[in-house]
């Protein structure tokens, strides 16, 4: 579309550095990519990151950003317990950022489409007011593929890792919450750089039955209402039990709302039909693993808790609000 | 990646009326889209549309733009010979636009994806500060697949259509050129309401060997110097054999400027070893080709012509002087 400036061309060759294509059979520099044919079933996802809507450039550096770009598409693929393989970035750029900016930006991508297993086979570039990466992603369901749309009551629910955390680091970064040395460190870099599930989600799409999953980006009350609304059930969510962090704790103290509301954590919340001990989950998946409670036939979500949180009213944080108007709770 | 305010739930849900997947296993509404394996070879490319820089929304209707983001990327696919299957669809949304909008956006997006054949899968919305529609594309390689890097001496060069019409309409929407009655209505109608030569694209695959094509989306002149650096050739173009409609003589007059620098078209460029009768092959691909020059061994691109133009200095309008300064013509 249009005629790029000439920096455009340098910045469009970036992409052609970002590994040489082994799966695919013509990489960037064409009007598409050629790929091999697949005998698995596929998967295919779009994010965006937004320059002022999920990153400042003064939170981190270029490389931190390329990579977040790619992790949140490769969060979308560990969902559904796939394995990511071909990515195509669109990639807008505004004035005032130069050529080493983003060949920064570009290294960062390549280095987390390289450990992910990810060839990077295409690209746009465009102008635009605002730096926004775009990231289309493809993957392959080599197992059972996990969905939203499969919870039943009496499943018990389950997430991975601690929740809160990128939360309360975004609360850091934009100077809403105070934070201190080892433990702003951690939720700052839970932040800037997230983990995609991957493995965890692959070895989960081995159980049978397989079981209804989503990853935790918009916050685990928003997320949960996904799984609900699409499943057509409902869930108790046990608050004492939430996996938060240490350094949740030190920061934020005991209040969950950031747990249940803030997003950005790209943990996996998935629902078990036999109930498994969190411990052996733990094992098996690679990552800590916490039961946090049960799918109920009454639809809407309600927060019991063994810590006096039974009735309390939670903060009217991101996602709270919408889960309760959608789900009546 | 973070939560979308409440009318985002509305405008994902848009996504999920754009028609039934058929060929899908699971459409929008989860993490990822499930696709079907393939035994064709897959492409795979993505493009977009940004208010302010490739359309502005008082120049046509929000139909025309959804319709006219897909057929970006299907001229890509077009111009590589393949059958477009699946679409992503990441959809930037600013303030000030309502719900209304949307809805007539993913009319023409929807309208346009059945009739190309495309499922449109799954999306993502977010929030910007410019309107913006990106969308990843998958397609299949059924016959030969046509790439850029293929074009050798002696091949003759044709294009399909007209060129410089999208060119002249976009100065007549910026008012930069005056235009009147059925010319202007044509020249505006060839920017607004793009076509992706996909039959043309498939039909010219099956000839053998496999010609070297490109989409011409950002000017002949420019997406010429793609083919010829990609296939380490050069050009001579015959600038009098430019096919220009009746609208743009009657608007623009004879200069080609805007038939060789202008972007927009979406017309084919194609380079084939046998010289076949533009009749014949209008005939073949559906669409009227026209002869208009040569590979040559020497590289570079010089622009030749039988009405004077030999030797006149082409008017520097965007992609000539890119082209000028990389092929060192």
């Amino acid at each position: 579309v249009s005629s790029p400036p000439g920096e455009f061309a340098l910045i469009e060759r970036l992409l052609s550095r970002l590994g040489r294509p082994r799966r695919a059979i013509l990489g960037p520099g064409d009007d598409c990519a050629i790929l091999r044919p697949t005998r698995a079933r596929q998967l295919f996802t779009i994010d965006s990151l937004v320059e002022g809507v999920h990153f400042r450039l003064t939170w981190g550096t270029p490389e931190e950003l390329g990579a977040r770009a790619l992790t949140v598409n490769l969060s979308d693929i560990a969902a559904m317990g796939g394995v990511p393989t071909a990515a195509v970035v669109n990639l807008a750029v505004r004035s005032g950022l130069n050529l080493a900016f983003f060949e920064r930006i570009y290294k960062g991508l390549g280095a987390a489409a390289r450990a992910s297993g990810v060839e990077v086979v295409g690209g746009n570039v465009t102008r635009a007011d605002q730096l926004a990466i775009t990231i289309a992603l493809l993957g392959e369901v080599r197992g059972g593929a996990m969905r939203r749309d499969t919870a039943r009551p009496g499943d018990t629910i389950y997430v991975t890792g601690t929740l809160g955390d990128a939360a309360a680091g975004l609360r850091i970064l934009s100077r809403r919450l105070h934070g201190r040395g080892a433990a702003r460190v951690f939720l700052v870099g839970r932040m800037l750089r997230p983990t995609a599930r991957l493995k965890a989600g692959q070895r989960l799409a081995q159980i049978r039955p397989a079981p209804a999953a989503i990853d935790i980006s918009d916050g685990l009350w928003q997320d949960l209402g996904h799984i609900l609304e699409r499943s057509g059930v409902g869930a108790e969510i046990d608050a004492s039990a939430l996996p938060l962090s240490d350094a949740y704790r030190a920061t934020v103290g005991d209040d969950p709302a950031l747990a249940l509301g803030g997003g950005d954590d790209y943990e996996l919340l998935f629902c078990l039909r036999r109930e498994l001990a969190p411990s052996a989950l733990s094992r098996r998946l690679g990552v800590m693993v916490t039961r946090i409670g049960r799918i109920t036939a009454a639809r809407g979500a309600t927060l019991v808790g063994t810590d006096g949180a039974r009735g309390r009213r939670i903060p009217a944080v991101a996602g709270w609000d919408q889960l309760r108007s959608r789900s009546g709770a």
